[in-house]
């Protein structure tokens, strides 16, 4: 771990000191900047970057309530160089004690998962990435050679597709079970995470019972229909030990000149029903 | 498929188009783009854009016996913004008849696949992009909604670590048949590829059987040990129905002032290997 001249730490950053934010703010909440032109308040619009712009003053309006925020490449991207601008500005406004993830689902051969790894941590410095495990082991390590970077690989994930194939069952057990426990096995719950989409508490449990030390990045809660009291019941461990990612239910709670103001309010009510947890 | 005034084609480009330029060619050959700064010659370090320089002598060398450029978009993205000129510049000067691949291997909900959709077929215009298929169907479907479009969805990979997910066993059957399965079934064989990087005669044989009518996008054809003649004497159909991809056994052939030359030496021998069976 660095530290500038003026204590701000950056580049990296250790597990405890993700717990220590979670600690100290009392919220497991990560805000999911997928922000998309055709949803922000129109007004913004005329600025120079619109989506820096929004991204800014949602910072700046939940910061108070988030332990970390959750950048969907994919908005960018399609955007061009334009959008990788955007998100090279956002990552840079957000404050270097909150911990950053680049949710861009990568994973390639070795050499090209190299790459990868250097764009988001080196070219950009993110936290953590998130990674699609299909190719297996070599597609992951590269990820978990950077000191205090984060691999978030995805074990279930939230949406009806995971039914296809995350469920099928390999000896009698679903997949995902099985990529849950190898993957576990190719890092530390220093270095690793997991997408953990559930929404039933049964599953949820399991899934902790499985992996009891690893953090869990929880997507599905708000428009995906997942609730942050069971999440919270049934995840928690003695370090937290969650990141509950709520995107278009904090962003988009309003939809006008007070949309800080509402996502600020989403927020906070998100980071009052975690507290009482923690 | 628009047509521009000259009569070049843009954009698109259906499965008929593809197999006249095999025909005409006598060659399934794609060369992958794999441009890693560190592996270039020397001399192009003084170009503005040396990334580009390289490619644009690599196009120039190799485009009378490829079929197909594949873009591996880590070594671009690796670079920043500069890297996405580059690969805008490489993309550009492509000649449109030849079938273009961004291998970026994303996947994710449906709203955000649709991005990564929009980013590959709009924002950048190729003709096809690489998928993983861990997230199931509406994963991958955002990618099929665009006419004449291709999803070249990951079925079995080159890499060692194909073994950890890929092979496992369900109902009997290894994970990827399932994928190939069910994924052939969310489009046709006029919009879904599969990357089938098969090595062994008896795995390429019965893929094929599997799915006797799709193109397969197959790599690991030299630095990662497959060969021509076993490719093609198990996957050919009545369309050819491949596309064999060589990185950098293309690209890097030479590593001098003469890399042009030594990079169109190595496509024509692969491509005259290859129009013994075309």
């Amino acid at each position: 771990m660095e530290t500038s001249g003026n204590g701000v730490t950056c580049g990296d950053m250790k597990r405890a000191e993700i717990v220590s934010q979670i600690h100290q703010k009392k919220s497991v909440l990560c805000v999911g900047l997928d922000t998309d032109l055709t949803k922000i308040p129109s007004h913004l619009l005329q600025e120079e970057d619109p989506v820096f712009a929004f991204n800014k003053a949602i910072i700046d309006a939940t910061q108070e309530f988030a332990v970390s925020y959750k950048i969907n490449t994919a908005f960018y991207e399609a955007q061009g160089l334009k959008g990788w601008q955007s998100l090279e500005r956002t990552l840079a406004y957000i404050p270097r004690n909150i911990f950053t993830i680049a949710d861009a689902k990568r994973g390639d051969i070795g050499n090209t998962s190299t790459q990868y790894a250097k764009t988001f941590f080196e070219t950009y410095e993110f936290d953590s990435v998130t990674i699609a495990p299909y190719m297996g082991k070599d597609s992951v390590a590269p990820f978990l050679e950077f000191r205090d970077k984060w691999g978030i690989v995805l074990g279930i994930t939230s949406n009806e597709g995971s039914l296809d194939f995350q469920h099928l069952l390999v000896d009698g057990r679903p997949l995902y079970e099985h990529v849950l426990e190898r993957v576990a096995s190719w890092g530390t719950p220093e270095n690793i995470m997991f997408v953990v989409g559930a929404t039933r508490k049964e599953q949820l449990a399991h899934v902790r019972s499985l992996c009891p030390d690893h953090f869990f990045l929880i997507p599905g809660v708000g428009a995906q229909g997942g609730d942050v009291d069971t999440v919270c019941r049934n995840t928690l461990n003695s370090d937290a030990g969650v990141l509950i990612n709520v995107s278009r239910g904090v962003i988009y709670a309003g939809n006008d000149e007070h949309f800080a103001e509402a996502a600020a309010a989403a927020a906070r009510q998100y980071q009052k029903e975690m507290s009482v947890y923690l």
